[in-house]
């Protein structure tokens, strides 16, 4: 589906947000606070939120310097959240290497998100048009991002919940990041309140349908091309978007089949849940829900000029189709 | 040695803080994520770095409202790094009641102090003047004070440091904030960098003076009086300004003394110290270290308006002469 243009693209954009960080103006006293630091940021992340802030900012003729220092900003935030996460989820690896509470221990780990949240701020200090609003912008998704990290912990902990308990926590807890991450490339080319707030929501709805395919992919993708533990909601019982789906459908035989796949092991567990979820079509359900998402992000395309829609179409349909 | 009337400023200028943080615009939810903010911004803090904001921002005539957010911001960059340096610290009591990991657990405490730190951000987005120095000057501070605490870490895991090393770490995790504190005053009211300059050693120091005298005081005042563990730096064996001046003094002696210590039970370990550093006179070393501090402080007050001058002077006094 996708162009061999726009794959490129997306590559060049992934590989200079990667330089960009390597670039990042770090000391090297004291190591316990850098090590981790430059530790995390060499995972192999997919750099989603800097690419939809270049192909946002680019849109609209925003300054390139400006959509790099945004750019590497969300991406550190986005760090930020990973770090502390893993540590309150026990999560061991992460974009294909060990966590850095793993690696190192958990203080260090606690202070190395620290450290990277205020990397983030001072990237985004080196912007150099309309900053006040994009910081005001930036500041406002991190904490919508704690918000949706909070909602996670207390389903965690077997707070009951429904599927839209869950749409509203995916959409705090990875949709404003991504929300945020388009809108700035709009406020960065100094567009209108209406049109960065339809970028706002078409990064939002991407972050849901991201959420909803990462549910998906722990469960049906393998191991490899995910770079994490798979089968970790699993292990743990997290509530996810399939098993709220499949709990809405029929309650009682879900009580049942999960009863039954918590006697399994972890591998004939995800077997069992994988050959459920598909012949319950709870995983069409699932991908409907993800493909809705797209949908009604799509709609929001409509403010952007029209050469660069089928690029950011075309970004969409990517987060949609991804395998990893 | 406080007139009356300062005293009464302190304490209003302390009350207004509180009341401030009291109006902080904090939704009831998710109660998992603002509870615990809440919880942690009513303990009793001295509230000494907005106190300090304020003073030197009137001295210059900055916008008042200003400096209450600026003030703010401050005081909320110092709760964040309390809440997370428990959890690393292992300290169970702050301000006079449980610490956030204590009351809740490790995960609500990690993201609590995520919170904080945005809200602090999102604080100073709301001062009107200067704004984006005062954004800057912040967001270097709180680097500088990430890079004291992971010092603070590695001191605390048992890496061999001097007198001088524990000074440059203190002024990081200490220092800067108050030097940023006192800084902040100077930029609202749009003065130089030459006099932000001096304004900022002058908090940097009063830092590093009440920092000693944090460690004095932890073996010295009494329980009741400091609002949090006592003598928890003793029991975990931390490195303090006494240990390492005493080391310094007479290292054969000091391990002696130090193996010696560690063989009593708490209470006899910290009137054992106490002893030996009242009569080898490592308490009056460690007071004229504070001193010394204070004396630079008063140095760069050169810089404040003659008739703002002596109630800068007293709050330097303040803090060398507090009993908690």
């Amino acid at each position: 589906m996708d162009t061999p243009d726009f794959t490129d693209h997306i590559d060049f954009l992934r590989k200079e947000t990667d330089k960009a960080l390597k670039r990042l103006p770090l000391p090297q006293n004291p190591s316990t606070l850098y090590d981790p630091i430059t530790y995390a940021l060499k995972g192999e992340g997919k750099r989603l939120r800097p690419i939809l802030t270049h192909l946002v900012g680019r849109a609209f003729q925003a300054d390139p310097e400006d959509l790099m220092n945004a750019g590497i900003a969300v991406e550190l935030l986005h760090n930020f959240t990973l770090v502390h996460d893993d540590i309150m989820d026990a999560d061991d690896t992460r974009h294909g290497q060990d966590s850095v509470h793993i690696k190192w221990n958990e203080s260090t780990a606690i202070l190395a998100g620290d450290g990277i949240i205020v990397l983030a701020q001072l990237a985004l200090n080196r912007v150099h048009h309309q900053t006040f609003q994009a910081i005001k912008c930036f500041n406002k998704a991190a904490l919508t991002v704690c918000e949706g990290q909070a909602m996670d912990l207390d389903f965690a902990s077997g707070t009951k919940i429904g599927i839209m308990d869950y749409l509203n926590m995916i959409e705090k807890k990875t949709g404003s990041l991504l929300g945020c991450s388009a809108e700035l490339g709009g406020i960065l080319a100094n567009q209108n309140e209406n049109i960065c707030s339809h970028l706002h929501t078409f990064g939002c709805e991407l972050g849901k349908a991201f959420q909803i395919q990462d549910d998906i992919l722990e469960i049906f993708s393998n191991p490899e091309s995910m770079g994490k533990s798979l089968g970790s909601d699993v292990l743990t019982d997290k509530q996810t978007v399939l098993s709220l789906l499949a709990k809405k459908d029929n309650s009682a035989e879900w009580d049942k089949i999960s009863k039954e796949a918590k006697e399994l092991n972890i591998h004939d567990r995800l077997t069992f849940l994988r050959t459920y979820y598909e012949k319950s079509g709870i995983r069409l359900k699932a991908s409907l829900l993800a493909e809705t998402a797209i949908e009604e992000a799509r709609r929001c395309l409509k403010v952007i000029p029209e050469m660069h829609k089928a690029e950011l179409e075309q970004f969409a349909l990517m987060i949609l189709n991804r395998e990893k």
